[in-house]
């Protein structure tokens, strides 16, 4: 049976996992980088970015999880471009021609256009249908191997609420946002259905953990 | 110089330091207890009700640390006593005639009434008045001891708003409330003013210490 999975989505100890306003000069409005740093210094990044080394600890261990075993991801409109972005008809995302995707990736929007064919496995599909119709269609993409919900909060607590989720991995960074788009929100009790764990390491972070309980 | 600390102050995932509503019944609303079960395994709260042993860890050594050095207490009406104690003439805190405090506590209220000294020595004193003088009050019955803001999480977060808070210690136990007293409300850039570390131990829950920057 294959899962469906949630890696590495970083959020505030207030539980943002952006800031505000998100723009094409701030993807991640007044958070900017500083939920992602403790990914920086990973093995997992560097590789990404054609640089050797890096840290091999938890964080990278928890980190690499992202690509192992994904055949599909699915994400929200505002991870893929930013306010506007419809309005562009060139517009195919922050990534440049070869995005870190690798497998058909499904954009939820409620302004779909054409599949986009990138390099190096990513086609963008464009999809205006409910999180259980998305996870239907990209399990089919996917084949035998997982589908990844990538973000942003909106889609991740929407198919965590319509208990879409096998696994969620969040990573809750030392910073006070006050503001943004919250992963929390709607999911009072997750606790009855999953098992939850909870891992700080070196570099400041936590990782918190949920499997599904069976 | 005394300092003024928070300590094993319990919130969920969310951020939420009690549920709702709270009543006699249910101090801590749709929460129960589950905020505090992660203490009730330790020697520190065993010792306090006459049981011998219990858990010598991290959880112990950051939950006893709430009573050392400690001169005065500062906290809310909503921690002192259900909706509605101040029509109750009668009514003298949770703790029964002998009070975990052992020491002047000054409980915030809009209605303050006389004092009332209870055996052990916690005297209770109720002020109607801003964070700042509260604070001014409880260090000059603390003398050279420290005073701690022992909550709720209204009480937490304007003491911290207000720049009075030397050390916070929260402890995030893997339960998501949904609603009830938040403590992050209002913090936004909390991490440019304090170090923080994160502690996560084998009970599952995270200890989150924010040092005050010299
Ligand atoms: N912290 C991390 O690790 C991380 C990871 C990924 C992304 N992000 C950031 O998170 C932010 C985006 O998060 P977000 O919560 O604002 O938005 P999001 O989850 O990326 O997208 C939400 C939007 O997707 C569309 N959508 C969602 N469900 C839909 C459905 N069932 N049918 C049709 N359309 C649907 C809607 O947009 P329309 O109505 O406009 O179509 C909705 O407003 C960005 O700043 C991104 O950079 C952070
Ligand atoms: N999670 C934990 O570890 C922990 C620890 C302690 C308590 N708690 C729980 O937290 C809950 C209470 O938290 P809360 O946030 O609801 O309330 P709270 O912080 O205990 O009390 C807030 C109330 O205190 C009064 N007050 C506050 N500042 C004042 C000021 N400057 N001047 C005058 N009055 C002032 C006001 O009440 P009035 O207007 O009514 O006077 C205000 O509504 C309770 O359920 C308690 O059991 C949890």
């Amino acid at each position: 049976m294959s899962h469906v999975r949630v890696h590495n989505f970083a959020i505030s100890l207030d539980g943002y996992g952006s800031g505000e306003p998100q723009s094409r000069e701030e993807p991640f409005g007044h958070a900017g980088e500083r939920l992602h740093e403790w990914m920086f210094t990973t093995r997992f990044w560097n590789e990404m970015h054609d640089d050797p080394g890096g840290s091999e600890g938890a964080d990278n261990a928890l980190a690499i999880r992202h690509g192992q075993g994904i055949g599909a991801e699915i994400m929200g409109s505002n991870k893929f471009g930013p306010p506007g972005w419809q309005d562009d008809p060139d517009w195919k995302g922050w990534w440049g021609p070869n995005p870190p995707f690798h497998t058909p990736t499904f954009v939820l929007t409620h302004r779909p256009r054409e599949p986009i064919e990138m390099e190096g496995g990513t086609t963008f599909h464009f999809l205006d249908a409910s999180p259980a119709e998305a996870v239907e269609q990209a399990k089919a993409a996917a084949g035998d191997l997982d589908v990844r919900i990538g973000g942003g909060a909106t889609v991740i607590r929407d198919a965590i609420a319509a208990g879409l989720v096998d696994h969620v991995h969040l990573v809750q960074v030392p910073i006070v946002l006050g503001r943004g788009s919250n992963v929390w929100e709607g999911l009072e009790a997750l606790e009855d259905g999953y098992d939850i764990e909870a891992t700080s390491t070196s570099s400041g972070v936590t990782h918190l953990t949920f499997t599904r309980r069976r």
